[in-house]
């Protein structure tokens, strides 16, 4: 099996550790690298040892020596590169979220099935090992019928109104930003929400610096969901079921070092501990990459329809809170 | 100072607890008891040495050498009592929730200020030390500005529908058992909810079995509310601010045995470790019996402004919800 040959797109902290974690997947290799300055990319291309540097994402998109492209690129540009590298024939991993509404996606993942290539939303937490263990104990029954998901995602960014956080201009704002980590916890152990409730409390900036949702689902069931950049939250996450309960421990998103499972007396029942492999993205992308050499044009464990159902769902959340973005 | 004279009306399990707790205080005892049960009674004075039993409650109401009652009867009887033993002129210590709503909140507040008589919701959880410490806490800035009050109570009762958890006719249901707790939480470190989200899911006996609520205030504040009968939550709670968050560890609402207080980076800056004093309601029996000696007609620490605000907030998430008693 031949390596897979990388390109990475956008330069930032993420696509830094993104790279780092790849160094790890056996079969695939960065070979050119683009940000809109050439500088930042020959410094990058440095760095990881990719041959080539650009200094325009089109090149990149030009280069047929690139299999795939990572787009590690700001939430506004998820969209545009997406398919630009799609267009010109390149498997892409996109980081979440991929766009910023539905619309978007589905003209992503239309052009991913036009040109026969793989497309993929970068939600790492997905193929984490802890992750895994989650849904296997709710699909054991291991806490009875779930009843809720509750979760919170929140932390103080540095004030600089400029960069993409706080910037409305760049998709900023916590729920697009964090909120997606609980409403894909939510969605993906309760499927699509019947009905949304959201509010949201916005900063001198203008962008949504709490969003508190609820959402609930056929079967009774309920979400109690949490994002926020105005205060710094635990990171755990609880699924309470009919028996007893789950907790996911501190940042339950990322490289979660254990998961609790009690009793409906709060007696703990069972505790799994998970170590940590890489930055934690090497887990999406030995997958994604093992899904490149297999041919395959979608990920199984995160499906374009998951990346819809999620989308749908923050769209739903945005009219509720009346969050908008210009 | 003489002793308060205390007769005691509903002799279940809650009346148990405070009886037991009362006999820690000095300068109170336990005159008389009344139940339904005449049996019931004689058997519930036996155990804790009052002196004479009832088996209706306009006795006890009648019974001269009384003082002050407390009324420990279920929810549905919390408004005729408080009205009974107010009319004869006795001090009145009730249970949460005070009654169904807040018309009937207004009306013993009403009738209490005409008889001149103490009156009170029995709150425990305000009377106790970790509660005064937290409160210290955040009026000393310990987490900064205020962002987020974030708790849950939940439990599964057994599955007897004619009791009164889960009886309708006797406002059974979460929000009103114990959705309270986290909304006297809000309430008494937030103020007045500007707005209410709610959502409310129903069980077999068509009372909420959960209840999730959205409440923003007019700082910008939030409060994330949880209530369920069909899960068993961790009963911690989380306080967030603009630099740091306190937990208060399981149970919350009752004999907390610690909070912690962490700076912004989830680092634990401070915890504090409170002991247990009977069943945790001595620190309400005291607080109630030093205001009866002192002659005083209102708690400073619950006041009949807390206890109406707490009602007209339950009202308001009971609307939003669609939770209706009959």
């Amino acid at each position: 099996v031949r390596n897979i040959r990388w390109g990475i797109a956008g330069l930032g902290k993420i696509s830094g550790r993104f790279v780092a974690d790849l160094a790890l997947v056996e079969g695939a290799m960065v070979v050119a690298v683009a940000s809109r300055s050439l500088d930042r990319a020959k410094e990058f291309a440095q760095a990881c040892g990719a041959e080539r540097a650009y200094g325009s994402f089109a090149e990149l998109a030009a280069d047929p020596e690139v299999d795939a492209v990572y787009v590690g690129a700001p939430h506004t540009d998820h969209h545009p590169l997406t398919l630009l590298f799609l267009g010109h024939g390149k498997h892409v991993l996109c980081e979440k979220p991929l766009a910023l509404d539905l619309a978007q996606v589905q003209e992503m993942v239309g052009l991913a099935k036009t040109k026969a290539r793989f497309f993929m939303e970068a939600l790492w937490t997905k193929f984490m090992p802890h992750f895994g263990a989650l849904r296997q104990a709710v699909a054991d029954g291991a806490i009875g019928e779930l009843q809720s998901v509750q979760a919170n995602f929140a932390f103080i960014p540095p004030f600089e109104p400029e960069k993409r956080v706080l910037n409305k201009a760049l998709g900023g704002g916590a729920l697009l930003d964090i909120g997606i980590y609980p409403i894909f916890l939510a969605t993906t152990l309760l499927g699509r929400p019947a009905n949304i409730h959201a509010q949201a409390v916005f900063g001198p900036t203008g962008v949504d610096t709490q969003c508190n949702m609820l959402l609930d689902f056929a079967q009774g069931q309920t979400a109690v969901l949490s994002c926020s950049l105005s205060y710094t939250s635990t990171l755990e996450a609880h699924i309470y079921g009919t028996q007893g309960y789950i907790k996911l421990h501190s940042p339950w998103h990322g490289q979660c070092p254990a998961i609790s499972i009690f009793d409906d007396q709060r007696q703990l029942v069972k505790e799994m501990s998970f170590g940590t492999k890489g930055n934690g993205l090497y887990y999406e992308a030995q997958a994604v990459n093992d899904a490149l050499q297999a041919g395959l044009l979608e990920s199984s464990t995160m499906t374009h329809a998951d990346s819809q159902l999620l989308m749908e769902t923050m769209d739903r959340v945005r009219e509720a809170a009346g969050i908008f973005y210009v």
